[in-house]
């Protein structure tokens, strides 16, 4: 199918995002890199004089005394300890600069490696329960036999009933090696019991197809290990194919490691031009130069304001150095670079430093500030629908949330509700009747579950067909035109 | 005038709170203390073991030299190790062990003092602008003739434009002796400068009056400094003219010093019984038995949901040991009592920490579950109405949170509005046209920022009207009932 890309996307990105969401929008430099070596060019000028004085330590250990000698409850001095890291971490307000327990580092090592343990499904939450997107090709869950549509009700006999999404993804995901055994209803049959060995699972990050025979298109979702290497495969198959231009797509994409963004540029960048700057805490800048060419095609980058980091550094790099278009809406504006700590702590924990700022290729600093696009384009209004509580039939006269939801889809329907902010007046029991009839449903014009679900899955379906995508089709548009 | 106390209170609560919201809702002990000196029974049972393993504190100084020398900013190596303290006492999650600062362990100070210097003016903000609701009788504002309605344009050449009300508080407020120069413009005139000299401004914590010559009733802010002494004395007043029942208030009185509300409660609670029990890290319990006798007269509690702490201590004692009524809605919840440990840290900073948990005369724990009253009472809704924005005029087929709000206040000023969900409909306009007619307005049914202001004004009037408080007449109509 020419769009299942963005539907797993967008619950991939839920999913990953739920889990990482402290550690994901990042910039990390991972093992020794040319850039700059953390150890001498960042901390060979005016450094800071180290250790505790006598009177801080006084201060910490009194503390911790209190804690341990007159606190109302006994406490975990692990996590004492770990709130003082995170508290010093903190005092320094910068949401990039953040410390990890064992648990969290690992999860951050297993995202920069695009691989995570668990069965390999998809999951979506609906009305309370977690249904089975797809399950990955090849993966436990795969084999095992888990469907699409599958409703999963219980892990090892613990309920997933009243959890969220990312609680639910918790409990099903596991260590490699381990046994998940799942309850699953089926189409209604009675429940069966599956039992999957959880495995390493890969993310792709990687997403390409060739539009209209002439454009291609190449969706990047992270920035993590083999990202570079995919995107170059893939970028290759396109050319292949005699691709005449090319769209990079990097909306949502959080950033990730600095490496793979430079070594994906070099061969947009022309010979000795600077792929990205970096600068110091003393202000002194070094330049990544490159070492590649120039592409024949044009070059659209879409973006918008999830676009973070090395998401930036691209679309930076491409619009400054390659000629390349920016389509859709202003990047998130992450202007900084990070150093993981994990072997200085020494017990599996890790400490994510901002170290640098990078600026691109000409020197420009976009943090908190963003990369403005060149052709600005929104999506239409019922992108940013959410799913309705279903709480309550909604009908005549109501107001709220809820129907202010319920008028974006009407309206991206093609049933107009008259109006969209939220009160549900003669027009908007129109708009409903008449989406009831051309949906085989009673047609009075009250919003009850079943008319709720029928219309979220209408408007999902809808976002899910290519022609919504605005600024995708004004990417593709300038590319035609700049083919011509 | 009959009712001013609670109109004062109501901006001053807004003022302190807006302070002190860290620390203010604590239950301290101060000084050494009968129930359990900190230093003995609580440290007596199983203690922790102290200071820093050599692993914990290499990892604490790894980070440390970390932020010192890789960080990509320079820092301020106090707001470190004060994060490091908080980081510390956040792990335990809990509300009430804090860490003050050299500037915020003073006020907390001042505040267990019923005292903070500054100017001694009661202000508000009414349309962006620092009115003065009324300077406090022989206060320096009151002595440099600072009067009520004037409005305070600057401080020192400051601008108080654009600020919130405790923002510009904090630069009206300052140390004793120091000058502040006022900018103040009044009725129309052009701003005149006037010079205040700040000084210690008390707080008065105990407000009393007799209702119909027999009900005494006693409002009682906070439980600090001077208010055991202020209680006794105006009871003493009370009781010398005849009172024959009496209502205690403590209605959004977030509580204050342990020792305070102990010394107010002995009058009332019979020899022999315990006053309030407190229960230590080892579950030891201890009882601090009146030494007092009991009050011929019946007693109401007036209570809320913001009764925490020394407030509860009241009403659980009065109620389980003194047989009085509880009169209003359910409690806080706060169960536990704090100790302040200023002298051990060295510098004027202060750690709030829980030490023991407090119980009813009878052993009740109401930490997070509140007292409920034997009499429940609602305020009307209009009570919980906010100012409206006035961003826009509301009017007809509008809806939203303003909506909301000026249908609460219509409804409360007697112009039905048909409806108050917050949406603007037909007897919405009319119950604006009828209440724009007699208040000399233009009655087109729209609420332009005239109408809302002299709309506010009038809710403003109603709400301290004392007919409007259902609560305090429940109270009074109870104890009118035992008298006979």
């Amino acid at each position: 199918m020419f769009w299942k890309g963005r539907n797993l996307y967008i619950l991939l990105a839920f999913v990953l995002l739920a889990m990482f969401a402290s550690s994901i929008l990042t910039l990390t430099i991972v093992g020794p890199y040319s850039l700059a070596e953390p150890g001498q060019s960042v901390s060979g000028g005016k450094t800071g004089t180290g250790s505790f004085t006598p009177q801080e330590l006084k201060k910490l250990t009194t503390t911790y005394e209190l804690i341990q000698n007159q606190y109302l409850h006994e406490t975990d001095r692990t996590k004492v300890i770990n709130g003082a890291i995170s508290g010093m971490l903190g005092s320094l307000e910068d949401p990039y600069t953040t410390y990890m327990d064992q648990k969290e580092a690992q999860q951050f090592n297993d995202m920069l490696n695009s691989t995570f343990q668990g069965i390999g499904a998809e999951v979506s939450l609906e009305e309370g329960r977690v249904k089975v997107v797809s399950p990955i090709k090849g993966s436990p869950a795969d084999k095992a036999g888990i469907r699409t549509n599958d409703i999963i009700l219980s892990v090892n006999g613990e309920k997933l009933d009243g959890l969220s999404l990312s609680e639910a993804v918790m409990k099903i995901r596991g260590t490699k090696g381990s046994q998940a055994k799942l309850q699953v209803m089926r189409a209604g049959a009675e429940p069966i019991e599956i039992v999957v060995v959880r495995d390493d699972i890969p993310i792709e990050t990687v997403l390409s197809e060739m539009i209209d025979g002439q454009v291609g298109k190449i969706e990047i979702r992270e920035f993590v290990q083999n990202t570079a290497k995919n995107f170059k495969d893939q970028l290759k198959a396109l050319e292949d194919q005699g691709m005449k231009a090319l769209v990079i797509d990097v909306r949502n994409d959080p950033g990730g490691m600095l490496q793979a963004v430079v070594e994906m540029l070099e061969p947009f960048v022309p010979k000795g031009k600077p792929i990205v700057q970096v600068e110091d805490r003393n202000g002194q800048r070094e330049q990544t130069v490159s070492k590649g060419s120039t592409k024949p095609y044009p070059i659209a980058v879409l973006i918008n304001n999830g676009s973070a980091s090395a998401s930036e550094i691209m679309a930076g790099a491409l619009q400054e150095a390659a000629g390349a278009k920016l389509v859709g809406e202003k990047t998130y504006g992450k202007g900084t670079v990070q150093v993981t700590y994990q072997q200085e702590l020494g017990d599996g924990s890790n400490i994510k430093m901002t170290v640098m700022k990078w600026l691109t290729p000409n020197g420009n600093w976009v943090h908190q500030k963003g990369i403005a696009p060149d052709v600005a384009v929104e999506q239409p209004p019922y992108y940013k629908a959410s799913p309705m509580s279903k709480k309550t039939t909604l009908k005549y006269d109501m107001l709220g949330d809820d129907v202010k939801n319920l008028q974006l889809m009407l309206d991206g329907l093609g049933f107009p509700p008259g109006r969209t902010d939220g009160y549900f007046g003669d027009k908007t029991t129109q708009a409903v009747k008449s989406f009831q009839s051309q949906h085989g449903l009673t047609a009075n014009g009250e919003v009850d579950v079943k008319t709720a679900q029928t219309l979220e899955d209408a408007i999902t379906k809808q976002i899910r067909n290519p022609e919504s995508d605005l600024q995708l089709k004004a990417a593709v548009d300038e590319m035609k035109k700049a083919i011509k």
